[in-house]
């Protein structure tokens, strides 16, 4: 049994659903582990991690503004020191998730055939996002 | 130090929360693991996990009506080739998750006393889901 | 490769974020992992575990606002054995999560700078209530 980690860097446009599988997956490929359990950890506050279907971008967007109308901009907030959409991505951030766990299973993640891996940028300008992956097995 | 792994197929009868904790302790007991780490990961975008409370049926109840009116279906989504529930189950999936953990101490899943861990349909129709187990410990 | 695993044990004043992000770090410190896997397990259906904003109290106090709108106290519920607060306090815990993995490398937990790890007590009255961790690495 082992582990290994790296960090990806994913520098996003905007708010929005961004698809990063194939780094995680091109990544997982050279650590060598036919069976295991991969972490992935978005070390931020206002972006998150999301499982979404990945063949249709109509259903993206779909959940893009259906996380803008629960969690709306708005002057109610008490905390606006950094803008409008600040609040905003704290409380999308809270009903999606950070983390995920996904099984290596025969070399390859346990993935479901519609199932994608998405960085969820919840600010309006472009940001540095940080994932860290973590992956033990053998 | 070890692994092991399996699929479990669930057929579910149709939208709703669905025990399945008795499979999972029943897999769990089989592997030989005192000390670990269990993960089960939900190979869909249209159906989730959730641990809730296992005793009161009008608990669950709740979540389900909260859940189908927090994102209900609707004329507005873009996204409806599938018919009417597909896009409010990706939200219900989004706003829940796929993925759960959870340690193993002493030869038992260290749930608490009223925790039970779901599946949850979001799709009307019955559904043959597949939920993933990973295990890791000694 | 080898795990370690405790409960800790909080006393809750009532709802809202409570950081305990010193008494994992406190922990971990401890268990001489350079790097590894740390897993947080709630096991209570009316509490919950959130990373959130470290820095801005304001940020906070919306949160707790914001998830005492969306699943507010109501008479609509039919499950009220408990006390109004019961049923909206699974809904919050639904929305949000029991379960955070958080990855170890260079023997500190992957955290970004303004991340803290909340205990989210969705119920009025204070309580006492137990956090897993559970360790993986070397």
């Amino acid at each position: 049994m082992r582990q290994s980690h790296t960090i990806l860097t994913i520098q996003t446009p905007g708010a929005g659903l961004h698809d990063f599988t194939a780094r995680v997956v091109d990544w997982c490929a050279g650590q060598d582990v036919t069976d295991g359990l991969l972490t992935l950890f978005c070390r931020h506050t206002s972006a998150s991690l999301l499982i979404q279907e990945n063949a249709a971008p109509a259903a993206r967007r779909d959940v893009e503004r259906y996380f803008a109308r629960i969690a709306p901009e708005s002057r109610d907030y008490e905390h606006d020191d950094e803008g409008a959409d600040d609040m905003p991505a704290h409380l999308r951030t809270a009903l999606t998730s950070v983390q995920l766990s996904v099984p290596i299973i025969g070399g390859s993640l346990a993935l479901g055939t519609w199932q994608g891996i998405y960085l969820f940028e919840h600010r309006r300008r472009p940001h540095r996002r940080e994932i860290v992956l973590h992956l033990i097995g053998e």
